[in-house]
């Protein structure tokens, strides 16, 4: 079985099933090391360890993409993500119970490794890649022991390259729309939020508006900096520019933005150590709004994008072209 | 009748009846001007403008001060505030029908002006003091024409004195809520918001926060400014700082704060033009943020305040003052 | 006798008398650690050491208080603080000479130590507070010894809490002056200074004064800064603002001021090591001065406070109750 | 003949021949406006208009892009762009004259105007797209009357569309060689410089450097802003980055760079009226430099990308692949 | 007689003379033009003016320049500048009075005209040259009529050149004496103070101090602005440079100024409008103070001037050389 | 030999001679350090190093001007020194070969010394001083062991005082050409360049301009800052300033600059390790550009110097005067 270096899912089972993504190191035939950021899994295993308990977990590799963006989401603790997965596959989601732990894993699951995440053992975990494609830090981190191990028949092996684009986006993709809600509160019309891939899905974010007063677009970077603790770079654009294409982003910085007047610098906040350029022990950072949206001070007409205007005649062959398919 | 120029209760009975607090002058014996800043019962009015009708108000005065709370509050369109002040009230809440206009006021009320907003008839409003203290411009406002009055013997006129400190209450409250779960979803532990009475219960917060690791402050700083868009200047303090001892946060700046480091500034952002220096046509303000946290990279002894050390027979003898009641 | 950690007078006999308060720690029956900061009291004993000998003092407790205001001035080397005093006093002060020192002392003082301050013997005073309420470091200080003690029957122990109001009101009060004859050389008319108590009556002015052309009160702020060099923060605002009441210099902030036009930070200045935030080795502090009075470019209305204007019959009732003495 | 709002081919024959592109906007059967930008051909219609005379011009369309590339450069006055191009063809352009105008044009052109720009008729130009996609100001202009039209048999009409891709090529490519060149005498290894389409080929320009010591870059974004003086916005990177992938461009902004060390800010700088967020007046605007390159003074490790392994077994798979032609 | 566009003395009789310089227009035989600055002179002037009265004046040319540095400087409103001249020349000053006015004018001085500055015409004063060499606006100022010229035999014509060193010197001299003591109560040493040449000897100070703490200089640079408050920008070197010798005063800011660091801009400040890039409505003006002193926290040796080590043998030369003369 | 410590002519043949200036202090009556700046000699040092060989000298001491100035400059590699100083002497720079080293020399020295570089043996060289008249640190350099001296007869000792008039002139001038030329491609018209002697000849620069629109100066600032990267200061003054007369820069400083606006600082780039007050470590260091030329957006007349007019008579004066030759 060639299990290698990658992040699985990871569950817990017990009244509620905890269900999350993790960094998995195979360091034998019956042995991982598990990476416990300090979120739900990790408090977990705290709370067993002081009781000198190892943890039960069920393994569970090939699902469905709903149940790994409910197991990236963060509901509050004790609010089980099966119940998300379960909501946004119309209530369809079937679990089985593990054979040798106490968990649950998706039934569909090609690939279900049952193991118990020692309270005792450690390893030198790493160095792995992290969202960002840089390798993080090495760390002591605790060992799990496979007890037990079953899948379909010529299962498929579904892996989560970290720094890859379906990691940015699984993290990601919750972010977007907590930036989406707060930035709602505070402006009247916000069109679309991408957390950029060139961003690492963590860092950057692109936000576009229909603005309505001069200012909105600083207090729609206020508001993506609250939500999201973790972003060092906001731009926001107005609504004629699309957020997931660059090259327009860009354009917008080229014709609508003056930086003596549309930047917002905070520096020696807290930030992202994932952030390889922020002060690894404090955490401090600088941040950057970028007001890409045009002044409403100024003639709007200058900003407008040109357009080829239609003669009667353009019109009917481009109908033409249509319709023959051609475009 | 001695009726003046104040702020009033004004209600709307519909599917759900808005209630909202308003400024009212009088004009003559049956007519109030009634200013109308574009929020619910604008649009209420605004609607019933379109249908070419007037809008039926019942105006209560001298009620109890949950119902001015509830009033005071910001639920979403179509949430009657009553509801609010039923809970607040323990259930015990009690409205009675108007007896000339389509409107409830609660049956505790001291005096009852039954009323209709004209669709046709404004006048100029003002110059009447706002929050700030200051005057706000005069507008063309509409008129409340008086159709019934109705009164407990002997009522008493409660009256609310503008840019005092029970409109700044009134006002700041429920946006200190606002500020304090905002914050609270960026640091661990906040302990009090006060949106101050210097600045008018609406432009100034202080917050104090339980600091863990550094740029805490900065984020509170942040979260802050986009749950209220209004606020110009927030500080930020340790938990051992009283938000409401203004001297207590002077000390805070006196002691822990280095300008260089500590400030936010935010230029050409979106703020309230109830402050008289912002630009007064954009909105435009510059804001500022202060965090005057302790640094955790200095060493902390240095900055507790001294205490007075007991001996035993101190102890011994502020037992016994305070037994005998004299402190 | 209850002698505890605290400031009290000590003096000095030469051809002028030089008389200064200074903290004094108990350290048994018969000796004292004294704290001499490098002024001239330490110049003294400096001179004193050099030729091998103790320097002779009086401790004083219980004086008049314009004997403390006297002795918390900082008149020239070789002008006695004795003179100034009896100045204040109308020429009425009374010295007498103490029985085993070379020293004077007020005759009216209650409780009078007589001592010598070793050129020999040291100690590890404190940590005791300063004027901050902060501790200060501990630093090794002469001991004084004892050797004979006088006191008034039943005589009054006059403490001098360090670090509390009194504290601050003895160092501050002389700075006031000074920053209030500075500031006047500057601008045309200066209504009043207070070092305030939140900034620990040293660190904190606020200032108000007649503006008479844009930018008066950025002098202000300078001269301030110069005259009273352990100053870290300046406010300045209008002579209808009271220096006093902090809510009353807040609204101004509210509605006044705009940090990016109306501050000045100055970085890597000298400033107070008493600033337990500013750098405790070189001394460099961030000093910050604000200009809270109105801008003259912009229409003065705006920034004036409402008032209640009053009818015939209001002013009949006001002066009724003022006559009965109601009000 | 669909001759249309266009960018064209103009050139003009004396001792050397000028050849430059200019946008001309056909006005009717006979006659162009066409745009002069006061540069070498705007000089020669000068030269001919004092002494009151057309000035003769061949225009040709659809030749060789080495041809349109030598047209875009910008030797000095009274250097033929012929001679480029026939460098850049290995000598081998021919020209051949005009039949009814003292001019050269192209062999090989598949259309070819001949005409005169006439010294005294002007016409109010456009609105036509300008390099940045946006409308650029009308003006008047000089006419062209056309005097012959001779054209391949079915001749290819070759349109430039204004603020496309093509229109940024030419205008951006000979930019490029000057910021390479320019860089390339202040730091030791320059390896690309991209005028970004985003930045409209001319207003932002991305560069990767070899960095040798701290400051490198900064030295390179003066370089770069010298050389092309319309630059609003540069981007140093180190070499592992690549300049035409704005994905990797964003992630080293992500990953290395700190806003308050590393942005240069020159405000009140002339630029180019082109980026209508520019004074267009007085041609002032705000140039920002970004230094997006790993600081030496951090561990160099944190800041690589991270790369997968290959096993014995991976690297014999890829040779098969490559071999087979599947990779 | 050739009297011509200058400055010359006037002067006042009163209770005490008033002494003081100004600008007088020739505009016939009979008639000056004066300009009267808002100071002492203008003070009296306005008194008769209300009081209907014109102002008799004693105009004193060819003086003792002891008379003109007095008439320079400034003591309060009552002290005659006689009394400040009479000290400097040994109370050896004559005076002598006029035959038609009611004023003195000194004994020695080489012609007097002796005048009444009218209380009703005014006339067009300048174009005229100020201290800083460029022309000064045209206002509207009194006229002076000669009502009588008394001059020695031969006299001597002393002009004082408007702009020039003379100009200069007498005004600037009295503000660096002010500068001077300003300086002292903040920074232990003080060496010297130059309101050079180049900045009009009114708007340029460099001042030289002995530093002993890192920071003296800033506050040095503040006491500087706050003693002459049309002060632009100020430099702070260290005692070993001479501050007369501007390259000397360069070298300092080559060698010793990190401007990051060293520098303090204060914006929105008044200052001089004598200065023509200053707001010439507003008064307000951006000023500068540089300290290009050695920073306390590098090793000193590194910015020390290297010196010439003499040998045995060259002492002996020096000496021989000096003793002839020949150096 | 009265040989002391002192810069010398040094120069080596190989294909074509290397000619360039050193540092040479005299160790004993055989033997000498040199100081070897990482350029072409160390270049060729190196290579012979390499090969284990000793690098053959002639120190030619006592030449023309024109050739100290061509070794000065800083042609490409494999360009000889000669060849430029021949083309200033007009073809007539006559070489003679050593007689015990293979190089050549000036035929018109003073005094030569032929010698080695040894490829073994360092010693520690220095303090001496270097242009900034600081002492430059010490450092292991090479020993040269001279082999052969050869002098006219009664020669004369050229020495070159390290730090004086000379040495920076000779470093500087050929930077002034470069930065002469780097401006004239960015602003139309430069008139004048000054690596002024205060700052060393080499970190100061007063470039002189004809502005034709705002923000010329500001691209004058960065063209000298990539021309000539040790610059730490720029001053851009308008073309009626003398840029060698500090008086007349500091004037436009005076009355031309509002550091608000006209200021350019770029922290952290690459500076000259030269400047003690540069990090001594990374060379980094905060450069300033200092915009002095009239804002073109005032009244310009208020810029001007005043003059005096001439009347006829007055001319008729100077004309005699002149013919006289008295002026």
């Amino acid at each position: 079985r060639a299990l290698n270096k990658l992040r699985e899912f990871v569950e817990f089972t017990g009244e509620v099933e905890n269900v999350s993504i993790h960094r998995l190191l195979v360091l034998d035939e019956k042995h991982l090391a598990i990476r416990l950021v300090p979120r739900h899994l990790y408090r977990l295993w705290r709370m067993a360890k002081e009781e000198g308990k190892d943890l039960d977990v069920g393994i569970a590799i090939g699902v469905h993409p709903a149940i790994m963006l409910a197991a990236a989401s963060s509901p509050p603790f004790g609010v089980s993500e099966y119940r998300i997965a379960n909501e946004l596959l119309d209530k369809k989601l079937r679990l089985v119970q593990c054979k040798s732990v106490d968990a649950y894993v998706p039934s569909e699951a090609e690939l279900v490794l049952e193991g118990r995440i020692s309270h005792k053992k450690e390893v030198l975990e790493g160095p792995l890649a992290d969202i960002t494609g840089t390798y993080d830090v090495q760390r002591m981190q605790p060992v799990v022991e496979i007890v037990n191990i079953s899948h379909r028949e010529n299962y498929i092996y579904q892996a989560l390259l970290p720094g890859g684009p379906e990691h940015r986006l699984l993290m990601g993709l919750p972010r977007e729309v907590a930036i989406y809600e707060a930035v709602s509160r505070v402006v009247p019309n916000i069109k679309a939020v991408n957390l950029s891939e060139g961003g690492c899905g963590w860092l950057h974010a692109i936000i576009s508006i229909e603005k309505q007063t001069e200012g909105d677009a600083k207090n729609a970077i206020l508001a993506a900096f609250v939500a999201h603790g973790s972003l060092k770079h906001v731009i926001v654009v107005d609504a004629d520019i699309d957020v997931y294409d660059l090259k327009s982003v860009e354009w917008a910085l080229a014709t609508r933005f003056q930086a003596d007047e549309d930047l917002i610098m905070i520096r020696n906040i807290h930030g992202s150590t994932l952030d390889p350029s922020a002060n690894q022990e404090s955490g401090l950072t600088t941040k950057l709004g970028i007001d890409a949206t045009k002044p409403l001070s100024k003639p709007q007409e200058g900003f407008h994008r040109a357009h080829i205007p239609l003669t009667p005649k353009a019109k009917r062959i481009i109908k033409l072209l249509k319709r023959k398919g051609t475009i």
